[in-house]
Order: structure tokens, then C-alpha cells, then sequence
């Protein structure tokens, strides 16, 4: 494992400092691993708080700031924070309208999360929560429990904020914020998976001329097997299919694409397969309305990218253009 | 080699094409790998353009837009961009006050470059051209002959093109650029080189528990040496130590520092890495005023960085500040 690090023991607080001192306009660390906007307004307006193991930058940290979100409660290194944890961030925004915690569909993220929403609520914070689960590997019609939450939870986040900015109510927010929750998709393809930055050890791994559609974020299993490494775009076609598919998009309407890389894999090939899968949805005649093409959620030295579809009305579209400030996503 | 990819040979127009189908609103593709801002402005600014091989994504074509650069001239994976080429480019803009031509140093970027520049001033053009060689891995005191032009490119261009959209005269934005030019330094480490794209074939190895300080940005030599990994601490320290002594920054002194990851290193990584460099320059009195911790200037799945640190007058932190608009530098 060739990395630059120190004690892996501190690898998270670090990383986090590293952030604070990168983008000090933006964000803030406060209360060890709870990452706050460095500048807050109001508490008049809706708080939008997320939480999940770091090893994934920029996500989920990198988007706290204008128009996005308001706190990222980091655990260590792909492992949920601890309930307490939670609870505190979720204490720290009481005064505000109201509070949406956004909970990524990973069993460690779903028990902490849950047990702190449920101690908040009985303290008697406004607070909802909603649940990203929007992985289609196991089959579009899969029971949520089967589903993984993937990088949408990042376009969520940029709808949610805006909404909030906005000056949206709780409910506004959260009807708004599963709109998008309901409409959005991911697939993922694996051609190297990671390494654990503290073990070192591989979470699987593939042979040199196989790839798999569907993997996991960290590499596991669920997807549709190892297959031989096709090119960009048959990998690309055989995608956005699916998730065309899935999120039930026709000729005329709009959606986001996001090509999402896992870390190893280059800019380079992102855009070939940006390409193709725009060209597939040209030719279905849906338009690509929004569009993004870098490493929004990654997995350490994994290769490989995730694509995300969302089928848009104008109220979603015009949330997504909103401005934002964030250390890994502004907006003019 | 594990890569999402089609045919070598159209790698370079595939890739461009998937810039121009992501960024609508920001780039578009005229005459065949030149990149031009989408929807320009008026004639009457100094137009900032520059040229160089592709397979460093998001460098250059990436920053094409409001604020940085006018054009990119892409040659193919790791080549420079024809001499013709260069001069169609400049001929695009021959009615604007005036043309920056920004070049990087290495050989194939200088000699076609300076050919198309020479062509452009016996035609009338009013062009007048800036050679970046801020690597300082054959020592601050090398001939500008043996330094290459590394990341530094990047936030060079925008500053200049904040200074052309602030309508300055091309002697100015000339001015301005050359005091950023002459302030800055780079320095790179390697742990593992890249391999070509097109050919498979790695630029040079590094034994598995090695890295080299001061490696050229596609794994070429005139570093310190192959050396044991150190940590992230240390790392960082001798880097910046290196960059503080070549800017001569002292107490008191602004700077803009940069660690650019050059492709397979995760941003976790560079942010610890980041955190070190800024402690240390706080230990010096120095102030961090400007910073960016992402990929700017990949090498394919290169495993490493180059850190970039720059002097900075209160004009030069304006111009880093002022508003942009390109796919991979946005600037409220």
C-alpha cells in the first residue's frame, strides 16, 4: 500500500484538519469530527445534516457550505460515527426551523443514524430524516433494504440545500428533497477495487481483464459478476440503459448525468463515457439539463465510476443551478 | 492496463468531445481539438491562451472559460499540438486587443509554441508570450532551460485571465502574469509513475516501498532519487521547505498554496498532506491567503503530487479571487 499518511489512527482527524485549513471561509471542525459551515446564517432556516465514514472524499465533508449542506458527521474510516456523536450535531442545530438528517443506506449509517433521530425526537427537536438507497444493482424493483446509497446522496444534498437556502419550511424541504430521492438512480462498475487505508488489506478483488457492473461502493459484491473489461462505450450504453430504465425517462424530458469516478480511474475516461452515455440519451431524445463529470464520492485508489441519472421537472433543475459555495461544489 | 477506453487514436477527440457535452454552457470544440469558451465576450479583452498534449485532465482544456482561459490548443496523450494548429488558434483571435500565449516548458509545447508565435507576429497578430518553468527540482538557482513547466500553469492562467476580464491592456496582463510567473515554484513526488494510455507501457518504475521527490510530471527523472516512502509529515515538511526557500516567503508574507494530486492519490491523502505544508508555513508567520487542494494537472493513474506555492501581493490575491466560470474552477 504506497500512500501518504501518518499514524493511520488519526488519518480521519486529520484529513478533516486538512479540509478546515484548505477552504477556512467555508468550513469549520467543531466538537472533534463534526464539520460545520464556517459562516452560518439565520437558524431560520431549515439545517441539512448528513453523516458517514470519511475515506470517501470529497464527499460528504467537501460539500458543507452555502446552499448544500450544514454539517457532515464523519466517522473513521469507511464506519458509521457513533450515535452520540450524531445526537450532538443534531442538538447544535435544535434552534434552527428544522432539521433534515439525510442517511445513506449502509447498516452502520441506518443504525446510528435511526438511534440518534430517535433520541432527538424524543428530546423534542424538529427533526426528519430521509434514507438514499438509490443503487439499481440488485434489480429496479429490489425492496429498499436491498438497495445501497450511492453518490446521489451528493445532487440530494445540493436540491435539499437550495430548498433550505431558499427559505423552505421542514416539509417543504423534505417533500422536495424526496422528489428528487424518488426519481434519482446510480449504477456502479468496478475494474480495481480498494484498499482500507488503515489495514491495507483489499476489500475483493478482480482479475486483471475482468470488470463488474454493480459493485458495491467499497467493492463488494451484488453487482451482475466479473465480465471481460468491455470498452468505454459498451460499458457506457449498456449504463445509462439501465438507469433510463429504472428512473422511467422518455423522449422530452430532462435529467442530471453525473459520471462520477471511484478514484483511480482518470478524468480522461470519465469523459469518454460522459460522451457515449449523452449520445445514448440524445438519441432517446432526453435531455441531459444538468451534468456533472469528476470525483464527487470516491473510494480510495478504487478503479472505476459510478453514473447517476435523475429525472428533473423545473423545480429540481432550478435547485441544482442554484448557488452554492461549498469546498468541492460551487455554483455561480 | 485497466482502463474505459475505446480506440487509442481517438482518445484525445473523445475526450474533448465529453468536456464539450458536460459543459454546454461553458466550452465548445471549433476546428478540431481547440477549446473555446462557449459563449465569448466582447472583442475588446486581451484574449489568454494556451496549448498542450491531453491526458492531464482537467489541465488545460478544463479552465476554457469567463475569468481564465479564451482557448486551449490540445495536442494528443502527452504531445504537443502542431505548430498550424497553434496558429489557427491565434488567428481566432487576431481582432481581440490583444493574445497572451501561454506556454509550459517542454520541449514539444516550446518549439511548435514559439514557431506559431513567430508566424502570428509576422502576419500582424498581436500576440505576445509567457513560458511557465516553476519546477524547482534541478535547484532555484537551474538555468530556466532545465525547469519544467509543471501545475503552475493553471493558476497563473487565472490570474491573468481575472486581469483580461478586468480589461487590462495586454502589456498589463503581461505585467501582472509574469510578477505571479516569477513568484512561484513547484515541486513534485512520485510513487508511482504513469503509464501511456495509448501504449500500455509505464514511464519509468519505482520499487513498491520508494518515492522520488522531484520527479517530472510524467514520471521523468531529475529528482532527488528514489528514496524510502516517508510519511505524510515528512513529506510534506521537505516539500515546502523547498518551495519557502525558492519564493523566498517570509514572516508576514501571503501565500497561495496548492497540492495537486496527480492522479491516483486520494484526495484523503492530499488533504493530510495540505495540512502539514499550512502548519508549517503558520510556524513561519507566513499566511495561507489562496488555496486549492484537488486535481488540477493529472498524469493518468500517477501516484503523487506537486505542491505549489506562490508569493502573493494584494493585486495578484485579487485576481485569484475574482469571479470564474470554467468546468473545473468555478469562483463565486
Amino acid at each position: 500500500m504506497k500512500k501518504f499518511i501518518n499514524d493511520p489512527n488519526n488519518l480521519t482527524t486529520e484529513l478533516l484538519q486538512g479540509l478546515a485549513l484548505a477552504y477556512p471561509q467555508k468550513v469549520k471542525i467543531v466538537s472533534d469530527k463534526i464539520v460545520v459551515r464556517a459562516n452560518p446564517k439565520s437558524k431560520d432556516k431549515v439545517a441539512v445534516i448528513t453523516l458517514g465514514g470519511s475515506g470517501h472524499e470529497p464527499a460528504l465533508s467537501g460539500y458543507v457550505g452555502e446552499g448544500m449542506l450544514d454539517a457532515s458527521v464523519v466517522g473513521d474510516i469507511f464506519a458509521a460515527p457513533g450515535a452520540p456523536k450524531i445526537l450532538d450535531a443534531l442538538r447544535m442545530f435544535k434552534e434552527h426551523s428544522g432539521i433534515m438528517l439525510m442517511i445513506l443506506n449502509h447498516a452502520g449509517d441506518v443504525m446510528n443514524g435511526d438511534m440518534a433521530f430517535n433520541m432527538a425526537v424524543k428530546e423534542g427537536i424538529n427533526v426528519k430524516k430521509i434514507l438514499t438507497a438509490e443503487d439499481i444493482a440488485p434489480g429496479i424493483d429490489a425492496p429498499i433494504e436491498d438497495r445501497r446509497g450511492l453518490g446521489g446522496c451528493i445532487p440530494l444534498a445540493k436540491v435539499a440545500g437550495a430548498a433550505a437556502e431558499a427559505g423552505k419550511s421542514l416539509d417543504e424541504v423534505l417533500e422536495i428533497a424526496e422528489r428528487f430521492n424518488q426519481s434519482m438512480a446510480t449504477i456502479a462498475v468496478t475494474m480495481k477495487t480498494a484498499t482500507h487505508p488503515q489495514s491495507g488489506q483489499y476489500i475483493s478483488t478482480l482479475p486483471d481483464d475482468m470488470m463488474e457492473i454493480g459493485m458495491g461502493q467499497h467493492g463488494e459484491g451484488g453487482g451482475t459478476g466479473p465480465q471481460k473489461i468491455a470498452t468505454a462505450d459498451e460499458t457506457a450504453e449498456v449504463m445509462v440503459k439501465k438507469l433510463v430504465n429504472a428512473v422511467k425517462a422518455k423522449s422530452g424530458d430532462k435529467v442530471e448525468l453525473i459520471v462520477n469516478g471511484s478514484g483511480a480511474t482518470t478524468l480522461m475516461e470519465m469523459l469518454v463515457v460522459f460522451r457515449k452515455a449523452h449520445q445514448v440519451l440524445a438519441g432517446m431524445g432526453i435531455t441531459v439539463a444538468s451534468a456533472r463529470c469528476e470525483e464527487i464520492l470516491t473510494v480510495q485508489e478504487a478503479a472505476g465510476f459510478q453514473m447517476f441519472l435523475a429525472k428533473l421537472d423545473d423545480e429540481l433543475l432550478g435547485y441544482l443551478n442554484a448557488p452554492s459555495d461549498t469546498p468541492y461544489w460551487v455554483t455561480r
